[in-house]
């Protein structure tokens, strides 16, 4: 798609200083924008690059000054960058049916207009919305239910009864509703313990590559709206993801834990089981939790601790060796004032 | 499937109070049952939530008193739950046969009762038991060997050569003999080391969601009788797992580790190559684990360590800014009894 | 294949000590080696292994001695070994065409001896070599590029438009091209960031099981030529990683990092975004990296720090306590030679 300067302005409630009517064919970074490309710059720090950036415009902050470029001011242009691009590259893909080389179950239901790829297997007693896209590879389980404008990448699973909201997308290799890992002790060996929940998904979800999520041993494991997922993300039976949490690549979390809305779990996290980590939320990378986390923390460390303090926790830690030395050092001191005052240690 | 519960406490050699014939026909958690589950107490913490429960029966620890609610008292709760759990989910899948949309290779040799769905790819030389369930997606090598009962759910890959023992289950999107990471340094470039060995894993071990088990470069990589694994799980090549042990979600067994049986590693445990660890071992979560351990130790952190010292270890990395200060002042102590005595530290 | 030692030894550019006429079929490690086989000391220490082993003749380092035994001895035992078992193993694998049950979008290009399997799904506009294997269920997006004796495992997604150099192997299960993670935070929600760029994979790489490579927000993520990851490798949008260098299993390089050439990630180690990691560097395993690291430099840690400090560090972590007791006692000791010389402290 493309788009004039003065669309654009419109389109992210933006202030023009320039002209209007530039065709814009792409979003790029300052560095890499050609004369077609919009770019964008998120705060003064980039003024020298905007002055150079072959852009034909730019998203800036208010206030922003440049007199040489074309500039759209507007609040947030991290965001505006976002919704310019997504504009640009919004194809409407040509709706494709269903293919005869993929497989459908009895009582399949859907919305007039889907594309099922070659490949995709469909089981009993499915029902999908209006919109949505199975791409090669992608299993439906029997009784999945999908709502509208979903889109399952390729080489997905969606297990049994699990269901899908609308604007869903699960991105390749994912796989929906796998057995929760329970297993009773019984003797030296275990008895499994059958799952019989479901993963439930709510609308506007993005769950990334190679993502398990375990169906719940009772009732369900719930991914509520909003919530996006990186890639390797592992999720266990009976947990709850609130609205819009953030979880970073390869993020474990174990079974039933509860975590609230607009929370972060950076990368490769990994929180116990059973715990609540709760709304607005931050634990950094690599963080290992083993206590709940109380609305509005921010957490780092394993185990996890208050940020400021594994901040300096860790810098010290590069310090142990010198702390070490003083101590023996302290110690000799001691002992020769000891000594000096004819006392005897011990 | 439906139970009574008089049926129910014969079959987990339970002792009835209460009346025998109200029917079940599911299990639940004592805050979700309804009248028509059994539900369970692990031990007389939970009285007042069995004294709540809508479940039309409990499964109880031995003495555990309740005279408003039938109770079923048993030696292990979880574990006659999951038995009962198993029995009233038994559902004795239809046989489908071999679908005209798999692809069979060439000397197929397989039991009379098997189901082989659509999108299957079965290659040469292959033999699987009777009972043996494949799913959408799952992928053959040739020469793969299957024992009775199995189940490879959707889109897992069991590369050539590769032994399956019975009534074992694969979940989604598992791997099952890749190559193993073998490159010789060859100036400064790598030559790859051919993995000419296969993957065995023993009867009734399951493994989890996108685990990857490596091929052996030379023999085998083998899971023994009785092992479950997590999610997301690794296991290089020739790496021994003895029986009964459990694997949790996002573990890394680098190469030739050898591992002992009924020893739990917890989720994202890394485990450096060539090591022991023996058997019943217990490895806490996140641990790295550089050295071998020996049969029955707790070990945890990284690197790893007894549990006990560790959780001393734990606590204290949070007071090292408070140890800091404390040395600092001490120091300053020490200089000024220095003085009184009229010695110059240096 | 078989080859006489004789012919080992020419291709190995070794000094043959023994007969050249015995004739070896495979390669083993000394204590499982038969009489058909090969084996290979890397150095002394393995002496009295060479003197037990049943190899018909072992690959040593210059100057080993064992009269008893057909010995070739090589500049690098380990390297040559390679070299051997990649001669014997080496299989000319039939070309298989392209079979009737893949799906080929329009325009397909491709060299004339390829072998496409059962289940694969190639979209529209897709070029590829000669010599290329596509396993089942193999999905190639539109656009992809290829080049000659390509090798993707089973189970493979490269999406859209991403560009596979020659004599590259994908492992099973694999994901090229997912989208990267970019969410432009919108009040309390999210809008997504389109991830408009693509994943270029250079010559001989070789990918391994369930690794998940996300294309580029804009431009490329770029692995260059001779890189080796293990499985379940997770690498964000924008990442370039340099020739030669190697991921061990589970390593996780988040968005806009750039990794220098004949650099080592050891197992679970995980990169924070925009860092960059030098040329020849060693990172130890579950290491957590969030400065950048100059050429050369060995870093282990969490943070991570200089190796030799991290194993100072890692030592006195286990001490702690002990330092904690240590400093209360000089505590002590300091109050009484204060009150000792009439001092009283604070």
């Amino acid at each position: 798609m493309e788009l004039s300067i003065g669309e654009i302005a419109v389109l992210v409630d933006g202030e023009l200083l320039g002209p209007a009517d530039s065709v814009v064919k792409g979003v790029a970074p300052l560095d890499q924008a050609g004369p077609d490309d919009i770019s964008f710059a998120v705060s003064e720090k980039y003024r020298a690059q905007v002055g150079e950036t072959h852009a034909c415009a730019v998203l800036v902050p208010l206030g922003f000054q440049e007199p040489q470029k074309t500039l759209v001011r507007v609040k947030n242009p991290y965001l505006a960058m976002a919704k310019v691009s997504t504009l640009l590259h919004t194809v409407s893909e040509p709706v494709l049916g269903i293919s005869q080389r993929a497989y459908v179950g009895n009582n399949f239901k859907c919305g007039p207009d889907i594309s099922v790829y070659p490949g995709v297997f469909i089981g009993h007693d499915v029902t999908v919305g209006n919109g949505v896209t199975l791409h090669p590879g992608v299993m439906l389980g029997n009784g999945v239910k999908m709502g509208d404008d979903v889109v399952i990448h390729p080489n997905v699973s969606i297990l049994n009864r699990c269901r899908i909201g609308s604007r869903v997308v699960i991105h390749a290799g994912t796989v929906i509703g796998s057995d929760g890992f329970g297993h009773a002790p019984d003797g030296d060996r275990y008895h499994k313990i059958p799952q019989t929940g479901i993963v439930r998904i709510d609308e506007d979800v993005e769950i990334g590559a190679c993502n398990t999520i375990d169906r719940a041993t009772f009732g369900v494991t719930w991914i509520k709206r909003g919530v996006k997922t990186d890639n390797q993300v592992h999720i266990a039976h009976n947990v709850v993801v609130g609205e819009n949490t953030l979880l970073v690549a390869q993020v474990g979390i174990a079974g039933s834990v509860t975590i609230g809305h607009n929370t972060i779990l950076a990368g490769q996290v990994g929180v116990a089981q059973h715990l609540t980590i709760g709304n607005r939320v931050i634990i950094g990378p690599r963080s290992g939790i083993g206590k709940s986390v109380p609305d509005g923390e921010i957490v780092s460390g394993a185990p996890g601790m208050p940020h400021r303090l594994w901040l300096k926790t860790s810098n010290i830690i590069q310090k142990l060796p010198d702390m070490k030395k003083k101590l023996k050092r302290l110690e000799e001191r001691i002992k020769m004032l000891e000594e000096a005052l004819g006392r005897n240690e011990k």
